[in-house]
């Protein structure tokens, strides 16, 4: 037979045990520090209906949603479809790799894989809301997604997305609640020089203004800003001049930028504009709530930060930590985007964590508790088969007692069994002997504190 | 804009929380459960390369895979295969509802949807056997499975299944342990009255060589016998005929299995057939051993018992409830399967929880705490938007203390919030009024127990 392929299909992962308890650990803090906030869990299907996906991530990303061939009779019809869509050229995208025929997707397929958290929070919102929800609904979601991109390091095809979100109120209460949530979170995670850098679309938007960027170009503008925590400004003021922005508001812009260290300075150079002021008021408000909450002492204003802003509508965050590139995560008020499929606005806020960044950077920086090393707290064996049934009577006690017991199920000679306890990382090990005798050993630099070691040898005593 | 579709996909749930928090409560209760026992954890990817899953499920089985339709340029090449495949009239099925073309599947498809926990099991041990896995593999997974099935009455396209298996060893304490796993965790969620039923593959296929039954016929004849506790001797005697099996054969086969209530009955039978006094003894070891387990009292011999047979190979079993027809799981011993991969035999054990069923009927009992009913254990609000920072100290204050709270982000009048909470299902309200007195309210008849009700007042003092 020829060995088979078994490695995971490609950007995909098998989680084994150790990389598990590490994942289950932060999901499981996450999880209890929202629903102290009162969100509550909410999962939705791997697949949506194709058209429920398709138009919102834009052409690249219908691209990337991975789509699940037709079933039946309607395959044969997709394929008659297909093959008289590609026989016309135009249809025929040629590339370096060859020919693609974007498409004829939709004609083989009826639904995708879910490719974020936010399309099916939209979907179960318009479905739910009237009936099953509350009107102020607090939901927090921890689920894989699934992108067909080119896989590379730290970049999967299958990766988890952790998004909390509240629908349905426009108070900043709903801001402040977030951002506390996930400080609480980054916290208890061991993260402790934090940074959760605060902007809002309304003040980028009056920046443009204020510095004479023609209409049009602000999106661009700040998409260039937004590097100035990575670039150098004359770096930033190149892009802004190769988007066509002119050189007085490129000059402006950059000075504001700099200039505007704190709100009340950039309040003086606001005067008169009201859309500018307003937004300054709200972000104030929003500092002002959050700064009740665990997130009091990491909150930063960042008049830079700009996430893209796309679909953004006030405040927006971003976590930075100290010594690493990028973001663990970031959110805002975007109130245009859940009311998707009911046709109307519908306010809405939310943070997303960047779990799978998080956890790398929590191995590379070694802050995993040491306990999650240990698979179970004790490898039970006998080195005799006459033991079998007192070796099964024991693990059960000690089980009951609240051990996590593996039971060796054959007999092993008792420095075997000891040097396996050690070798797999195990906190103790017991020994059934012929004679019935039962000897414990703790290896003592391991994870057993010592009133369970105690509770342990007590067990045995019994 | 048309109301867009915003159901789940056919056969697909949307968990909302009430349901979520009951899901979460049976599978970390069986996860405790498992890793007690010294269970490792697994998960593996949400789709599998084709080949990998294809051929192991039999013809149907391959029918009910979804499929993840190629990307990019593989696809235009598919697409030309498989409109050529069609045009041969030779390879178009024709049944009641059209064509359908079952071979062009695999022209325009490379990835599959997992069909079951088995075949990720055997492909994930033969990849990481050698270097990451313990000799003796103990791992459970919880993960769910897709099947492009016609959905009904508690089917689903998509649903959980929850494995517990033994890889690599061929001592029966292995069977012993998940047997006392399973009963532990069906005792914890509340089940009092079930049985473990236990056979044996050899048993049975001995039965029919001592009854007479021809050459060949063996499997079919097993597959009628099991249906014995749901029909009379009389039906499945029909359908033993049917399948050809003799008249002398026939009688013999319904008389052993009706007399042979326990194994020493069994063991007079089968004087001489030496496979068979085999099957006896090894399934008396299991029962032994099982025996010392949390399942002690509650196993039962059971000749009938057939399980498909499919690949057991050892003892078998099942988990029966009085007043409810059919299983809540199952498994046994399976040396050949978990091989598939590596083309040699793999020793092997395992026990599969129906989770649906199990939440289906514990819903319809009433088995759940009462506790998951409620989402958080305090509704806040404030009736005066002055109140707005105090409320998120508030809140601050009671998560500290352990407490799940739910800030309600704006201002509402003391009745209506009480109405509110009341009506949600909160145990306990606060309110902070225009003048900054708090007051609380818990209902008494609800869940928080009366120690968590003075912490509760207790924080509010300070």
């Amino acid at each position: 037979m020829a060995k088979a392929l078994t490695q995971p299909p490609k950007g995909t992962r098998d989680f084994l045990p150790e990389e598990l308890r590490k994942r289950s650990y932060v999901t499981g803090l996450i999880r209890e520090v929202y629903e102290a906030h009162g969100f509550q869990p909410l999962e939705t299907p791997t697949f949506e209906r194709l058209d429920t996906l398709l138009g919102k991530y834009g052409d690249e990303g219908d691209q990337l949603v991975f789509k699940v061939l037709f079933r039946g009779e309607p395959l044969v019809k997709g394929i008659r479809a297909a093959a008289a869509f590609i026989e016309d050229e135009q249809n025929i995208v040629r590339g370096r790799s060859g020919e693609t025929a974007p498409g004829a997707e939709g004609m083989l397929a009826d639904l995708g894989l879910r490719y974020d958290l936010t399309v099916p929070l939209a979907r179960v919102y318009a479905e739910y809301r009237d009936k099953q929800l509350p009107a102020v609904w607090k939901r927090y979601q921890m689920q894989p997604v699934w992108r067909a991109d080119n896989p590379s390091k730290g970049r999967f095809r299958e990766f988890w997305q952790c998004d909390v979100d509240v629908v349905g109120s426009d108070s900043r209460v709903v801001e402040a609640e977030v951002i506390g949530a996930v400080a609480e979170c980054l916290e208890r995670l061991g993260f402790a020089e934090f940074e959760i850098r605060l902007n809002h679309r309304g003040l980028l938007t009056a920046l443009c203004e204020v510095a004479g960027v023609a209409k049009g170009l602000e999106a661009e503008a700040i998409v260039a800003i937004d590097k100035l925590d990575k670039v150098s400004p004359e770096v930033v003021g190149a892009e802004l001049e190769a988007k066509g922005v002119s050189a007085v508001a490129r000059e402006r812009l950059l000075a504001l930028v700099a200039e505007a260290s704190s709100l009340d300075a950039l309040e003086r150079e606001m005067s008169g504009h009201a859309a500018g002021l307003a937004a300054i008021t709200d972000l104030r408000v929003v500092l002002g709530l959050a700064g009740v909450t665990p997130a009091a002492s990491h909150l930063r204003f960042d008049l830079s930060l700009a996430r893209g802003l796309g679909y953004y509508t006030g405040a927006i965050f971003e976590i930075r930590v100290p010594d690493l590139a990028g973001s663990l995560g970031g959110g805002g008020r975007y109130d245009g985007l859940i009311g998707m499929f009911l046709g109307k606005e519908v306010p809405a806020c939310g943070f997303s964590i960047g779990l799978e960044r998080i956890l790398v950077v929590m191995e590379e920086r070694g802050m995993y508790p040491a306990h999650l090393s240990a698979a179970s707290d004790v490898l039970l064996g006998f080195t005799d088969e006459s033991q079998v049934a007192s070796a099964l009577e024991t693990a059960r006690a000690l089980r009951r007692a609240g051990f996590r017991v593996d039971l060796r199920p054959a007999s092993i000679k008792s420095d075997k069994l000891r040097k396996l306890a050690f070798d797999a990382g195990f906190p103790a090990v017991i020994t059934l002997e012929g004679d019935g005798k039962r000897s414990l050993k703790v290896f003592a630099e391991r994870l057993l504190d010592p009133s369970r070691a105690a509770a342990l040898r007590a067990c045995l005593e019994d």
